[in-house]
């Protein structure tokens, strides 16, 4: 991240310098981003057996922003939402995904993503970037109705992803099924409904034997 | 299609029926999307060598509604806009992908599309498959300016993608620099800033011999 000799995808085969400044800058960082596509989560894909990488994943989230929106139990601005998702992985392009049930990569994880947040963002036009920035810092922050139905939907889309795969990251090493509901708790926070519904999916896979019993 | 013996994925392993069965069946949907991410395009990634899927499209199309709605010259609203890009692709995942340069499959594809979207969408409650099946007719007719815009999109994306793949689809047999500047004029529908742009990398790459001179 601190290399010299870092280079974007659009250093590699430089766009033409007739494209004005400002959009040249903007598409090199279109390009850029491409990079989500290579990020792989844990999660295994329920349509064919592989695991999602963070673009899937986004647009996923936003998928189910457009399909569940109705039950926010606070109103949300759609719209917002959709573009919170969109950007909340993006940091990962330089600091990589860290696993929900990951027993260590958790401890520097807010540092390395503020600096890819500064290297990432910072390829943008300033007033975009300020833009983007303050998009993902209200992501991580959950203080608004938005950013608490997006982290809903970052929790809820891996679970049904679980389900389908009968256990999936359910059963990683050391996790029980009440780790499992700790973790999506915060889905409470932004809908009773979808939290219900949460609780359901986690409970019949416990009686399933997809999730390891209790503690 | 007409199959009597087609599966959804939830099918397969069927959510728990303690959840409210409007719920039960968003969720089932939001599985069964999960298939757009195993169709794929013929547009290679700028980020790795393989090929793109729609899932990674259509999140590429949103980002950069997020990153390039500037250019569009009439106002557009961005989270329609989103909505628009988020589902165009959807029928693909019972219609499968017709490639932009391909000399036969375009044939029937209207056809075929529709009979997805009719499937697909029909897997919605009621007042939402009208919802999205909607948004889709909006897409494909390109009469408001969000459409036109989610359409630019649509052309430009695979468009940076050829430019760092240097070739790419633009080298598709029988294809030409002319043929590809036809394809993407719709772009111009939606944004001179962007069309001008799009002209530039299609030039360049002709001039480098990325695409095929004239006729
Ligand atoms: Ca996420």
């Amino acid at each position: 991240m601190d290399d010299p000799t870092f280079q974007t995808l659009a250093d590699e085969t430089p766009l033409p310098d007739t494209i004005p400044a400002r959009l040249r800058q903007q598409l090199a960082f279109v390009i850029e981003v491409d990079k989500l596509k290579t990020i792989l989560r844990q999660s295994p894909l329920a349509a064919v057996q592989r695991r999602e990488n963070d673009a899937e994943h986004s647009w996923h989230l936003a998928l189910m922003v457009v399909i569940l929106a109705e039950y926010a139990d606070e109103p949300i601005d759609i719209g917002h939402t959709l573009k919170l998702v969109l950007i909340h992985d993006l940091i990962e392009i330089y600091a990589g995904d860290t696993p929900i049930y990951h027993p260590t990569m958790g401890a520097d994880q807010a540092e390395r993503e503020v600096k890819a947040a500064e290297q990432l963002f910072g390829l943008l036009p300033a007033d975009q970037a300020t833009e983007i920035r303050a998009l993902w810092d209200e992501f991580e922050a959950r203080e608004t109705p938005e950013a608490r139905f997006a982290k809903a939907m970052d929790r809820l889309e891996p679970q049904l992803l679980n389900w389908m795969a009968r256990g999936g990251t359910w059963l990683s090493p050391g996790i029980t099924a009440d780790d499992v509901r700790a973790r999506k708790a915060v889905i409470g926070d932004a809908s009773k409904a979808l939290w219900d519904a949460s609780r359901e999916i986690i409970g019949e896979g416990e009686r399933r034997g997809w999730a390891r019993p209790g503690r």
